[in-house]
């Protein structure tokens, strides 16, 4: 993995990946030239007993790109900078302008409100996977999406090192139907200052199947699942694939070493190049169920970075595509926003039969 | 109240309840003439240590109704039996047709599978809440609107009391933004056999709360919103509505009595008549905000009916409009869906601001 490390000129920081030597002499384009003044603060939920964070800037942005700009693209004119410099790249990774989390040095402190607030520790990162505003995550090559996996292990590990970063979570929204505007393959990073209510309420839950039952209850359930088949996506020597039994989104789909590692450091090259194969695997199946870019939530779990050791915590990825059928998106709506129980019409035994049967090439 | 018991010709309940008596002779209609054959069945899920439930014939319905065909409106034709009959009355409760939750009697067993399983006990009805397909909760008359909290009331009593019921959660989806397809003003109760994720842990972090304080969350909440009045939306003898400081929805409104009752069967007269006051302000100050009708889940909480006493839980509806701007939805993304962290980029007293502008009549 190769790595260069610049500053824009507001300051933020963009880092560039790439397979083989970035190109020498690169310089950091933003397209603001202010510094950025970021001071979202939390406040406490004494119902929920959990933080929600507040950046009221990022509803009045002030800029006003021209239509078919794509801030994502690498730049192509110093009058239009973008976020990317144009050069040998492969993979970029920048502050977001308008972070949820990351208080600027010298920021306001937070408002004295009814309940406790804090500042808003922690960074928000966009991950640019390519320079191909026409590309998608799972039409790269393999040793593009192993970069990707690297990187994120990357990040994870030197936002997780800093004191107040507690959890760290990659993640992509991908399709106007999850409210993405800029169609550029991209992700993001979100490093929070807390471990937030999923991935908390997952490690207690497996804490206690550890204790219980002398492993995880991820890998209990990969060993299950590939002695069952039924929901297998993708079986290969070190990673699996599978529709959970559990699934609470039609084509959800979860992507999982085989091997409890607790985070992508962990990984071995096989298994990372494995993983990648996986991935992409079921990328392309859901392209090819309707033959048009399936939209979908991908998050990767990974154990907190609170400092301590978490061997009940297993990486994976768990995918959520919004569509129940062809034509119809599954709405969270009553008992699943409010109640947090969720309700299935569909069995997952027979979505993972549908992606079963979508024929892929990973070339 | 006034009530009547029915029987539909495929043997689901619907009770009729008017402010005053029902008209005589009613008989109950039903689209469908076959005898319900529900048998949903739970799945645990290892991660989240949570069940969810699957009712696999949901998706493939065969009834194909006519193009101007309202199921809710009262039956005109013989030919075509909606689910409710014309007559006098003013709210109609019905088995639903499709339940999440509930199993026919000599209904298959729950499957085999890798995880633990069950039969998925419970109830789900459909609350008319009044015979004008065009009219809106929040345009209904207080007294109509009282009866409402009357029959909610009524029903988690009902419900709550058999054994395999421990919560009781009434809510309305409005409008095609979250989901809803049917026009008519209704909701939905969902009777469960566990007390699910978002309340168990409202009432785990109102215990300690309690416990530690000698109060609810809720209850120190409400006193401080009331000192503060920078985010109230109503102020009564009784209740209040207010934008929450920890609002996670932008135009999001809790509505509670200041006492602390646990359920809608605890109100006395006077404090439901100023809830329903309360919830009218509430909802015409929505649909006067854009001059439109607002789309929203309200949903209640209460306490749960495991047959324990709850002095920690605090009757309130939670209010979430799905937009952030006139023109934006706010799309529950990577950070909501999979971290369970919410951001907002607005805060709650701006929007309180918003919201306490807007004139209101209650007539």
């Amino acid at each position: 993995m190769h790595r260069l490390e610049l500053t824009k000129p507001d300051g933020r920081r963009l880092t560039l990946y790439g397979r083989s030597a970035i190109e020498a002499g690169l310089q950091a384009p933003s397209p603001f030239a202010e510094p950025l003044n970021a001071s979202p603060h939390l406040r406490w939920h004494p119902l929920r007993g959990e933080w929600v964070t507040y950046a009221a800037y990022r509803q009045g942005r002030t800029f006003l790109p021209p239509p078919e700009y794509n801030p994502l693209a690498p730049t192509v004119s110093a009058d239009n900078p973008t976020e990317v410099p144009a050069g040998r790249w492969d993979i970029a990774v920048f502050d977001n302008r308008f972070p949820s989390l990351g208080v600027a040095p010298g920021a306001e402190p937070p408002p004295r409100l009814i309940v406790p607030t804090e500042p808003a520790r922690g960074q928000c990162e966009v991950v640019v996977f390519t320079q191909d505003p026409k590309g998608a995550l799972g039409r790269l090559p393999l040793d593009h999406i192993d970069l990707l996996l690297q990187v994120w292990g990357e990040r994870t590990v030197r936002l997780g090192e800093r004191p107040e970063i507690q959890y760290v979570l990659p993640f992509e929204n991908r399709g106007a139907e999850v409210g993405v505007t800029l169609h550029h393959p991209h992700g993001q990073i979100y490093a929070y200052p807390v471990v937030p209510p999923v991935p908390a309420r997952m490690q207690q839950v497996a804490a206690e199947h550890l204790a219980r039952h002398g492993r995880g209850p991820l890998e209990a359930l990969i060993q299950a699942e590939l002695s069952d088949r039924a929901r297998l996506v993708y079986a290969g020597p070190h990673v699996v694939a599978f529709v959970p039994v559990c699934a609470r989104y039609p084509y959800e789909v979860w992507v999982a070493p085989i091997r409890a590692v607790a985070s992508f450091a962990e990984l071995e090259p096989p298994e990372r190049a494995d993983l990648a194969r996986a991935l992409k695997t079921v990328l392309l199946k859901y392209d090819g169920l309707w033959q048009r870019p399936l939209p979908y939530l991908m998050a990767w779990y990974q154990a907190p970075t609170d400092g301590q050791v978490h061997p009940e915590m297993h990486l994976h990825a768990e995918i959520y595509p919004p569509y129940r059928t062809r034509d119809r998106l599954k709405y969270l709506a009553g008992t699943e926003i409010a109640a947090g129980f969720f309700a299935m019409d569909a069995l997952p035994e027979e979505k993972a039969r549908e992606l079963q049967q979508v024929e892929v090439s990973l070339s």
